[in-house]
């Protein structure tokens, strides 16, 4: 492992400059303007697998491809297989006229790597590959056989993906999954994410009379499809913020005693976090902690709301129709379809006969959470002491990655996710950047999971 | 008045060429861009009822300017002064590509006078003129002083017109006033327009986070603005579609046999209503007709709804502010401002203390109803009685017309409303249109008005 990480410590340079290289590709999944940029990020990156001495390969999705790289097999049998995910695309770089400097030329400034993807999700998955090129390079024998799968729809619902996941997965069977795709509280404070929540998403249309009507010659015998809205989602939340969809926490585990004490290590001072968010007081449901709501605990969310006239002024109108968008964070075994039949059926029951409801589900996804207690998590956790010589935390995440879930029963296997982007990376926004000191660290964390992770395997 | 009727029926070419010319400025007083319209169409108006023999006169207001005009008064002492009141301003012509001929282009099609404002109102005010005209003409001795208050911001709340009217109220004071602004069900039932709703207009914010926040990473501790807005707008109505504000209902008088008996009279078919309005039901208040809950009860609507991302897929947020804009209906004896300050402190009650109120007022007027057994009232049926050779309708008008409350406060005087548009007239839309026959026989109503009122006024 010395002539790992001296490898490692040694070829910071060049690390950069290659990871510079990576994020110079616009590769902007959402914009099919940018499709042939996309392609091309792709292609290069194969082209890096091969120069490092793995096998790899574009494969074909209906959307964007995916880049394949394997490290070639030992002759000895039943060597542990890990899967690392990671995703080559990135967020459109608007608005632009933001960033200090341009977006895909990567540059270095106080300490942070700034660009486009740097932190979500090329500078991440690139510590993997660093990792696993210093064993390569240094003859180091690798106790396990690595699979990279980057895929490249992750900003645009990895739907290609997903197929492709579906048709491929036999192939891809492994022991664990290492994800870094999430955050560390501080660059001290490295961490292990065990649990994210699930999400479904969907839409409510009330429709009432067949055009907008005049409020004063019709107002007192027409159901106003924006006060029925308003009626349906207010019966959702009881007084105490418990959601009253019969079904609705059907599958939600208690939260063990365990898991409270895992999180109340983690919590944020609530007076801080007030002043974060900029609100008086918290909502949300009683009996539970903040941590324990923001994490485990499923929630109903309107997300936006429209109906009516909205422009300057007044128009005395009985609007012809209302809508609302609304998803709900699941937890672990809720399932998305199950939920949004559960809120459809109760919205439904409600409705009054004056108007008609339609409904148009979204997407959905399950929660993913590891068991902190398995050698996977505690090969992990190690790891990132050695790394950053910190004891590392246990985090519960209250935000989704949709393929996690997905991703983990396909392969048959657990998921690892432990991220080195920092709180304050800017992910989405202008002057996305990634701490290279995390940048160096993440490298160390990864060369020695592929010595612990084996283990751990068995 | 055989005279002045054979004056009308020799003179309809030249009344329809001048309402053409009339009708030919874009008064549009909305928008800045058409104030020299506004006033030229002012002053042709002044010169107008000069060539007529009035004495006229433009008033300048904060506004677009008022034109006022007299006729002369006889040596007789004590007669009744009629105020007959107008305005000369239209709604834009958007969208001009809906119009089959140039909406300042007045154009006779189908026994309709095609134009923007030939119904709401020159043509309709402009009967009025072209009685007194008849009279004038005819050296009938008009048994009246009148006068014309023809103002030019009706389209945009009368805010200089209002200002103006309370300064020059004394000048004005009179023994009733007539409005044609209003409609008749059909060119053979003439209207008189007894009772019209008031109206308050606000708009209420939630303020939660101080900007949109990650669903995951927060949903679960903080109030969402949508839904406490969704709750406490669903706190407004029972069951049965009454209106739960405290004091709400305090100034408002039982609906009397005599106003039921004239309401069941006037009622469309529920089912020819129901295909009317595309609804499968009817909504509102129980324990009233179609008819009584459209004309007779004060309504709480919601005009309009926002909050949160409504664009294309899903942002998964808790938006940090949501707002709608209201309006209430109101009956004779409720007053703009105290239902305001009920339903804002109804609402302030029920806020919970995660998140701010606030609320903007927007404009409000009474009611108004005139006694239909008043001799004034009578007149005006007999007036139309003999103009249409039919028997007119009591009308209850659910909408409002927002300076008729304040007048005939401020003049001291009833208001007659007798409208001569079609149900189909168009108004505030593209081919607004004036039925030739009403323009006729609005100008008998108007000739017979002028002997008739003065005995009522006695």
């Amino acid at each position: 492992m010395e002539k790992v990480i001296a490898y490692l410590d040694a070829n910071q340079e060049k690390f950069v400059a290659e990871l510079q290289e990576y994020v110079s590709f616009p590769s902007v999944s959402t914009d099919p303007a940018y499709t042939q940029q996309v392609r091309a990020c792709a292609e290069w990156l194969v082209n890096h697998f091969r120069t490092l001495g793995l096998s790899s390969v574009l494969h074909e999705t209906h959307g964007h491809p995916v880049v394949l790289a394997r490290t070639f097999k030992s002759e000895k049998p039943k060597r542990p297989h890990i899967v690392v995910y990671g995703h080559y695309d990135v967020q459109p770089p608007d608005p632009l006229d933001k960033w200090v400097t341009p977006p895909f030329q990567a540059t270095i400034r106080d300490g942070h790597f700034y660009g486009r993807g740097t932190a979500d999700n090329k500078g991440q998955h690139f510590v993997h590959i660093k990792a696993v090129e210093a064993y390569l390079k240094t003859d180091t024998d690798l106790p396990c056989d690595i699979t990279f799968v980057i895929e490249g729809e992750e900003e645009t619902g990895s739907t290609g993906f997903a197929s492709w996941l579906k048709e491929n997965a036999a192939s891809l069977h492994c022991d664990a999954i290492v994800i870094s795709d999430t955050s560390m509280p501080a660059p001290d404070k490295p961490a292990l994410t065990y649990s994210i929540r699930g999400l479904v998403n969907f839409e409510i249309l009330v429709e009432g009379p067949g055009t907008d009507l005049h409020s004063g010659v019709y107002g007192g015998i027409v159901d106003n499809p924006i006060i029925v809205l308003c009626k349906l989602l207010a019966a959702v939340h009881d007084k105490s913020g418990r959601i009253r969809i019969p079904t609705f926490y059907n599958d939600v585990k208690p939260i063990t005693a365990k898991q409270k004490s895992i999180l109340s290590k983690g919590s944020i001072p609530a007076k801080q976090l007030k002043k974060i968010l900029g609100v008086r007081a918290f909502g949300g449901e009683k009996g539970f902690t903040l941590e324990e709501r923001r994490t485990s605990r499923p929630t109903f969310e309107i997300n936006g709301i429209w109906g009516g006239y909205i422009g300057q002024g007044s128009k005395t109108i009985i609007p012809s129709k209302a809508g609302a968008k609304i998803s709900c964070r699941l937890v672990p075994n809720q399932d998305p379809h199950r939920v949004y039949n559960a809120v459809k059926k109760f919205l439904t029951s409600l409705a009054p006969e004056t108007v008609t409801l339609r409904f148009q589900y979204g997407a959905g996804c399950k929660a993913y959470m590891l068991d902190p207690d398995t050698e996977l998590a505690k090969a992990a956790l190690t790891a990132l002491q050695r790394a950053f010589n910190k004891k590392p935390l246990l985090i519960k995440e209250g935000g989704s990655i949709p393929i996690v879930s997905e991703m983990t029963r396909l392969l048959k296997a657990d998921a690892i996710m432990i991220g080195f982007a920092l709180p304050d990376a800017q992910i989405h926004a202008p002057n996305e950047r990634l701490d290279l000191e995390c940048f160096r660290k993440g490298q160390y964390t990864s060369a020695f999971l592929w010595q612990l992770l084996p283990k751990a395997c068995k």
